[in-house]
């Protein structure tokens, strides 16, 4: 069996303790005689697994009582319509534009109300948050949306907008469970699986529950109302009952680390073994302005592009896999997630250490 | 390893050759270092794990060249708006309403516009399938919907509807792949894998390509569109990579069969196994009228509700699992989809006469 190091931005790298325990239980879980993949969402083993993952998430979070978690399927493109569904009573959305998924959100939110860009950084492409201070919330905003890690580009909020009291909305997809949130500042919550939780195809939703109502715009599918899946635990039909499991495992196993506190404090010391070498190289630098780093995706380049298709691919015939940058940007990109142990951020500096020695003189 | 006789309707039984191969291939997919789950669906390697189950589909439903297989997320649910979303022109819809979920179907398409009974089975308990003859089909109908096989219930379409031309689209969640079909006779059938293909969470669309196009209902969000998916080959957000993973191994098991025809008569004779004892039984009886019934989901009763739970207690202990029924119904359904070996319909049969032999006297 050979295990690579896989930078990957999503689907990404696994903890490989929760890939044994997936493989072991495989034919037969826990003397049920059956797979959790073939497992009725209605049977109490499968309640009992969908319990626990949603307790331990809580428990990992801290995620208060007025707050519902939903396991939910579409991805983060689906919120990009659901949040608006959902939350538009005066039709008007303020979004803040930091990369291609925010865009995206904001984008699909003009199909049904007003969508206010209130701060971009797509200027200087997207290498930075905005200015936070005096936004120009708008009187009517239904709420306020924002991409709290921006996968693509490799930047991160190290602190929140003011909203003036507006419900705060936020894409988690590719920094959830990297370190402790204050769910309390914000109205919803979501994140796709499939970067720093586990398989895509699963969604996670974390929702105050006064914005949970059947008040929604006309036309909106039963599938797409909060409410519907709220008062049904998640099971008003086939949950990716699967994906669960597996997000269950990673939250077992993020709680066996130490928790969130635990995980930022690694997530910190190992994003610092690349940032560091990252900051003196004479080869690589770094594409984002220092401040607004992200902690989980590390984009970089050498400022020529054979130069940077050089290194991806020596890089990966030394079993670094998945570092191109994304297909709209090029360059290079680390993502760190969670999983990722920092022996493999150290070994992949260690590659970037002997590339900068040959290429440069 | 334990592995018991698993009759659940969905999630339900898959093949063991595949979850060996699954649990197998986990830590390490074909040398690549990592499991599937774990793989950018953007790699070359998970790319060629997609186009092969595409592939495998098309040869074992002999799909023609001018339809197009989607990968979708959301279950048959969110197909019920997708459907009159994308193919609601004149927005009329006509529905054939044979069990609990052609009747969720009709009811979401009231949310698009005008949703037509055209016929219906509830008079009966949805324990047949009506007369085809002369239906209702009304003149401006976009489209004809029907529910292939009615898995609460236990009945089956043996054929299909005279549309008047009109496109026909099919749920087949609960039949498909288990016996050949014409696919040229339908516009658009869906399939959520769960039942008879792999895990809990994964879509399939089979759409003809002239009903693929942009002109959708106002307010359809951009996921929603069949256009969106067919125009970036299931790719236009991260698909549920692991679950495609699962259905391309299921495909590969099913042409090792080979093929739905060997499944059909496989199924025939596995369902006969029950039916057969059914028609003789002076306990069991089978709850639909015979020419209707279904090769994949077979609902009985003893007619006395506590000798029912009596008799899915005792099964469950002896290791045949998720004898229920559905909890709108009652009664007991042994769902036997391809997966199930016939030695487990034959052992439960078994069961079924010492059952009754203990009891009648």
């Amino acid at each position: 069996m050979k295990r690579i190091y896989n930078f990957s931005a999503g689907p990404a790298v696994l903890p490989e303790a929760v890939l044994q325990t997936a493989a072991a239980e495989m034919m037969d879980y826990h003397g049920s005689g059956m797979s959790v993949m073939e497992m009725s969402h209605r049977s109490k083993i499968y309640e009992s697994i969908l319990e626990q993952a949603k307790a331990d998430l809580k428990q990992l979070m801290n995620i208060p009582d007025n707050y519902t978690i939903l396991f939910l399927q579409g991805g983060g493109h689906l919120q990009f319509a659901m949040v608006p569904m959902n939350l538009m009573k005066n039709r008007v959305g303020d979004y803040i534009v930091t990369g291609q998924w925010a865009k995206r959100a904001y984008e699909e939110a003009k199909l049904f109300g007003t969508a206010n860009k209130i701060a971009s950084s797509e200027d200087k492409g997207f290498s930075y948050i905005p200015d936070l201070t005096n936004l120009p919330i708008s009187p009517n905003a239904d709420y306020v949306h924002i991409c709290d890690n921006n996968t693509i580009f490799g930047t991160k909020y190290h602190q929140y907008p003011d909203t003036h009291g507006k419900v705060l909305v936020a894409d988690m997809s590719s920094c959830i469970l990297s370190e402790p949130v204050d769910v309390s500042k914000f109205g919803l919550i979501y994140a796709g699986a499939q970067k720093n939780i586990g398989p895509a195809g699963t969604l996670i939703v974390i929702i105050r529950n006064d914005l949970i109502t059947n008040d929604v715009l006309p036309g909106t599918p039963t599938m797409l109302k909060y409410s519907t899946h709220a008062e049904n635990n998640s099971m008003y039909n086939t949950p990716p009952t699967y994906g669960i499991y597996i997000c269950g495992l990673v939250f077992k196993w993020l709680l066996a680390q130490g928790g969130l506190d635990a995980m930022k404090a690694y997530n910190v010391k190992k994003a610092a073994v690349i940032y560091d070498y990252l900051d003196q190289s004479k080869l690589f630098k770094g594409n984002v302005v220092k401040k607004d780093r992200s902690l989980m995706n590390v984009t970089f380049v050498t400022g020529n592009k054979e130069l940077d298709e050089l290194f991806v691919k020596e890089a990966k015939t030394a079993g670094f896999d998945n570092l191109q940058g994304h297909r709209s940007v090029g360059g290079m990109r680390a993502s760190i997630y969670n999983a990722m142990p920092i022996e493999g951020v150290q070994a992949l500096v260690d590659f970037m250490k002997s590339f900068e020695a040959k290429h440069v003189g």
